[in-house]
């Protein structure tokens, strides 16, 4: 059967335990400030304890895994950039000097790039996972864009990139990713995944002008017409309309959330690619943190079947896992509240229990 | 003549280059992303160098600088916590158990703590710098808060820990406080800045119920009546109402400022102090960041005078600079983007000018 080893990998994911919940907010309004005066700090505490499991987990090493890949649909001039600057982009991830590099190196996060499938070659690049399912995905206005085989390994990627940061003690995962018209990906599979019109979903991506809107929304109305049935299975969706680094990184959600750690969901394009996770396991929503909102109207739309409030709201649009990157030290910051702040008792100071 | 030379060190302050601000962004806009697609962090990075008045400013090296003293109005039950509180928590910061020493730790953030009068004694505490005005203010409802010798006092101990802290190599300085019954100070005094009705600044403060905020409107009534004349000066205004942490913050904002040395301000009490300073030197706006709103009215307000933006808002209402420790990581990682990312040209990436 078809998705049936991805399938299962999903059904190993645990849901959180509420009941934990109470005894993480005894020991919040423990701690020597006024009850709740942190706000949605003690909100972000109580949710990643929640997710690891643990009254008291310890503060987390973080990572973000940026996968890239390129599309097919890039053929049809939906994007601002040339195709090319997804090799390129990813020679300056390997270099440092991309915004996710000091992002990260400023934040002290772990930095994982991986090539599930880059058009032009990048061959020996110091620190870059070679994960090369295919040289970029077929034009889904043609047809699907992956193989069922490319898709499940792709996602299997992911999956073992998680595996692997997990084993190494990372305890938060931020989604990153690279790919010239990935966002034209991520808006036919968050049309097809929610059961909108096709353009809702649509917005400018790095900067496409009205003459790429216009392409941009004839290629998804095209891909929509040929591959989405209201039947068909999220997985099977995310082959034909979707990308290698999606799948991958669809693939890191669910790993992670099976192994109870929770993932940073950085802009469009990662929220796409977790949104096929929560639709083959409801449960991966509450090992979510939606990092921030972007400019792309289809991440808002997948916010809010989410329930989920971004942390920021700095109108970025630039993907790389940049957002999550900004977001993963206010979450850290959140579990050393929990972990390390002293009790009223503890500090001697009196309680007046407000 | 009174306020002299607290005057004379507001009268320093340069009003930003704004014409420094078109080659910034110029450097901004050729770093390996599309225009604009950092968002608001594009802003800060812009903000933090003009406030520099350099191109190209060093990552900063951070503090926070928590100033606690005792309120006279404190007897007349503003507060959810009785006044020793305030002693019990300078005690809790000097052994590392409060909230805001957990975020500094978290963020590699200096903290600097300074008793300006806290009513118990607090005897050779580590770490907490001795820089007592008396034991707490008289109380603003029968007369000044101060003498202008300790307000002036006051104020320049909060300049000389800045000047410290600058010469260490400190770029970026936030702002923290704890003084039990310093909302009320904070309310009449941002009422009286601006010029509007009593009521309308108050709020809950650390958590206060119906009855004491009842007492919290009558003291800054009664003090209102009793201290505020639309002619009165800032700085005699702060005398009348402030604290001597209070004071001592309009210090170091001053003082930041003069050394173009932004300062992030935190929650309402922070807000009020560097309000008195925006009121005597109005450039000084430019060296401030919002670092979150509170849930306290009167805060919103100063930020709307301001018509600065908050970076976050996490409806905290805790004090102590914790607002500021959040913030502070997303101003250095700004700095870091506007210092560290490569250029098109660098990185051999190609830039279509979007």
């Amino acid at each position: 059967m078809p998705w049936e080893p991805v399938q299962e990998m999903a059904d190993k994911i645990n849901p959180i335990d509420e009941a934990l919940g109470a005894s993480i907010q005894a020991r919040l309004d423990d701690k020597t400030k006024p009850r709740g005066s942190l706000g949605r700090l003690e909100d972000i505490a109580r949710r990643y304890a929640l997710a690891r499991g643990q009254e008291l987990p310890p503060v987390p090493d973080a990572a973000v895994v940026v996968c890239a890949a390129d599309h097919g649909v890039a053929a049809a001039g939906v994007s601002a950039y040339p195709q090319e600057v997804t090799a390129q982009m990813v020679a300056n991830f390997a270099r440092g000097g991309a915004a996710i590099n000091v992002l990260c190196r400023d934040a002290g996060i772990r930095l994982v790039v991986a090539d599930l499938g880059v058009a032009s070659p990048i061959a020996g690049l110091d620190g870059v996972l070679d994960r090369r399912v295919g040289p970029g995905t077929a034009d889904m206005r043609e047809g699907p864009a992956m193989t069922v085989q490319a898709c499940e390994t792709a996602i299997r990627h992911g999956a073992a990139i998680a595996h692997q940061l997990i084993a190494d003690g990372i305890g938060l995962i931020g989604l990153g990713e690279m790919g010239i018209g990935n966002t034209t990906a991520a808006s036919a599979l968050t049309a097809a995944l929610l059961g909108l019109e096709a353009d809702v979903a649509i917005g400018r991506g790095t900067g496409v002008d009205d003459a790429g809107l216009a392409r941009k929304q004839q290629a998804v109305s095209t891909a929509l017409e040929r591959h989405a049935v209201a039947s068909v299975h999220p997985l099977e969706l995310l082959r034909r309309v979707g990308g290698f680094e999606i799948a991958a990184l669809t693939g890191v959600t669910l790993a992670a959330a099976a192994a109870r750690v929770p993932v940073v969901v950085d802009g469009f394009i990662t929220a796409a690619a977790a949104l096929v996770a929560t639709r083959i396991a409801p449960s991966v929503r509450d090992y979510i943190f939606a990092a921030h909102c972007s400019v792309e109207p289809g991440h808002r739309l997948i916010l809010d079947e989410w329930g989920l409030e971004p942390l920021l709201d700095f109108g970025m649009r630039l993907g790389e896992g940049s957002g999550a990157a900004l977001a993963i030290p206010i979450i850290r910051s959140a579990a050393r509240i929990l972990a390390e702040m002293a009790s009223f008792s503890d500090a001697g100071v009196t309680d007046t229990g407000r």
